[in-house]
């Protein structure tokens, strides 16, 4: 089978043939069908996060089981499932309270690139290889909570994208914000997870979806994801902007999707009165942001950090599917272009170029 | 009548005969029968809240109606009220959504001084004379959204506490933070409002409480509301020594109730993967503070403001006392002594010396 490697930071992807083991108690084969290339992606190939080489990566992964391994109960070969490259132990307090996307035990595993026990299942030329997920890969073995079963109707072209960017848009605003009918909300970043807060903002019931970003292409695409105005800070101040469409008073919510402390800072006061900055964008290592300290209790606003859309996996992935299937929410818009895996590069460039929305690589 | 004026920033109180009006439509004229003394008085009278004198101020008051003026339905001559230095139109998007005290409206009558329509009650040798609140007169004239109907089997010298020491600290856990049963808070600042955070933890079902204090008697206080652990920052990092207390996790909840923005800042650190900062002491005007950025996506951590609790006046205040009547909330343990209207000036020092609970003034 065959696998993209990374094998140094900053060196474009190889091709290469890999071994993978067949799946121990707890893990599943899954045979890949399609990966989307994400802008997390480029920042492990750059070494900003903390991922180490030689890995296989590709977070955003949809397919069928190939094969469980002993004890597996939930899923069965032939499954449709969506990959999910957070999972969670099932049994410590989080996971227990409904917040499994807070994990410790899960999350070490995660980041680690190896399963629990701490051993890969990937070799290259006889050597263990990590990976996390890894869907560039043709097939990957994950555990089985990494696995959620999906309906079979939805084409895995479209649903490997809830793996990933559409979970933790839309998720940001259903799960982490609580979005209400009649809310204002304003979106900063309209990128591919940008368009998904937007679009969670609308089934949330929002009246006003305000989307903020510097190009004229994204501002039109949130248009049809659902933003009723959009704001382009270079024509001037957009907190003053956002401030002019709600009477002065700001956004319920306003979401930073971008991961820039400048922009963070500023979203601040775009915020209404008791209503909340929501960070979904991640901020590079060792960055601070600074508010006004009186401006919290006084005001009663908030800042809230959203990680991957707080999900509780085996519900809000399932339900995103089935809200696209009723047409609420759209995947096959997010898909700019279907890539082979040996476009894998290519797909890489076309982030770092700012692509509107996604590459799907479609595995063969 | 006899009222407490401050004449100017930075003097003493002086007691004065003054001429109070009767109470316009709307308007409700209330014998003041006992004040609590906050430590957001001395920072009106040191010019540090934007409060203009010559002003009666007192704002944690409870007395008995003497008099309503027309239209006024909700309360009649002789019901036993507390008085809420902030109110709420009633009518406006914050209001009609539950959550009156971000009513800008009132809020904006409340800081000027005056009533609604900018005239004011009081008269000082015939010359209009400002009041917030004015819980510091033996009579006051408030607007019907101001006074808040309670039962009369609570001595008044208690529950004048709830018009804002209790409802602020209280509230913060139960409404603003909404503490959970087997929740871990810690509360940073153990004075007046830091008890009843603790008190409202407890009452939340919160499981671990750890207060954070540098006075011993202060510490040995917050036990007596409810504290399971305490911590003084004299013996080493206190975040460190959260931290020890909670297998290295820190708190779901962090109360600050200093308004430092040093202490704010650091107690970031105490928080637990998933948890909130809950800022209730008001930092000084201008000050900024500065959080890790990452930590806010990436541990789903929060910072919130709270507001005097973000209370629903007409809901919190009347449970707080069946839940002091219920023998879950303290309230007279709260009160070090009780001081006559001439004493203000002893009672506005002992605030400043620090003195543990509070002090009211019963009017004569």
């Amino acid at each position: 089978m065959r696998a993209a490697v990374l094998q140094a930071w900053n060196e474009p992807f190889q091709v290469r043939e890999v071994h993978l083991d067949q799946p121990h108690q707890g893990e599943v084969l899954v045979k890949v069908v399609a990966s989307g290339v994400c802008h997390s992606d480029l920042s492990i190939q750059r070494g900003l996060l903390p991922m180490m080489p030689p890995i296989i990566i590709g977070h955003e992964g949809a397919g069928i089981v190939e094969e469980v391994g002993p004890g597996v109960s939930s899923v069965k070969k032939g499954d449709h499932v969506v990959l999910t490259w957070l999972y969670s132990c099932g049994y410590c307090r989080d996971c227990g309270r409904g917040r499994p996307h807070l994990c410790e035990k899960a999350a070490m595993a995660t980041m680690s690139g190896a399963m629990y026990d701490g051993t890969t299942r990937f070799q290259l030329d006889g050597q263990p290889l990590r990976h996390w997920c890894g869907s560039f890969a043709e097939y990957t073995v994950v555990p089985e909570q990494a696995v959620i079963p999906i309906r079979k109707d939805v084409p895995l072209t479209s649903a490997c994208l809830v793996g990933c960017g559409v979970m933790t848009g839309v998720g940001a605003a259903m799960n982490t914000a609580r979005v209400e009918p009649g809310d204002t909300v304003a979106v900063v970043g309209c990128g591919g997870v940008g368009l998904n807060v937007i679009q969670g903002a609308q089934v949330c019931g929002a009246e006003r979806i305000i989307a903020v970003d510097l190009v004229e292409k994204k501002l039109e695409l949130a248009k049809q994801f659902g933003a009723t105005d959009t704001v382009n800070p270079s024509q001037g101040d957009w907190t003053d902007q956002v401030r002019a469409l709600t009477a002065g008073k700001g956004a319920d919510f306003v979401f930073e999707v971008v991961g820039n402390p400048n922009l963070i800072q500023q979203a601040f006061a775009a915020v209404r009165r008791g209503g909340k900055l929501v960070i979904v964008g991640v901020p590079p290592m060792g960055q601070q942001v600074t508010f006004p300290a009186m401006n919290f209790p006084l005001e009663e606003k908030g800042v809230i950090g959203s990680y991957y859309g707080s999900p509780r996996f085996r519900y809000d992935m399932p339900r995103i599917l089935d809200l696209y299937m009723a047409k609420r929410i759209k995947l096959d818009e997010l898909v700019s272009r279907q890539l082979k895996l040996d476009e894998i590069n290519l797909a890489m460039s076309l982030i770092e170029q700012g692509e509107v929305a996604r590459s799907v690589i479609v595995h063969g």
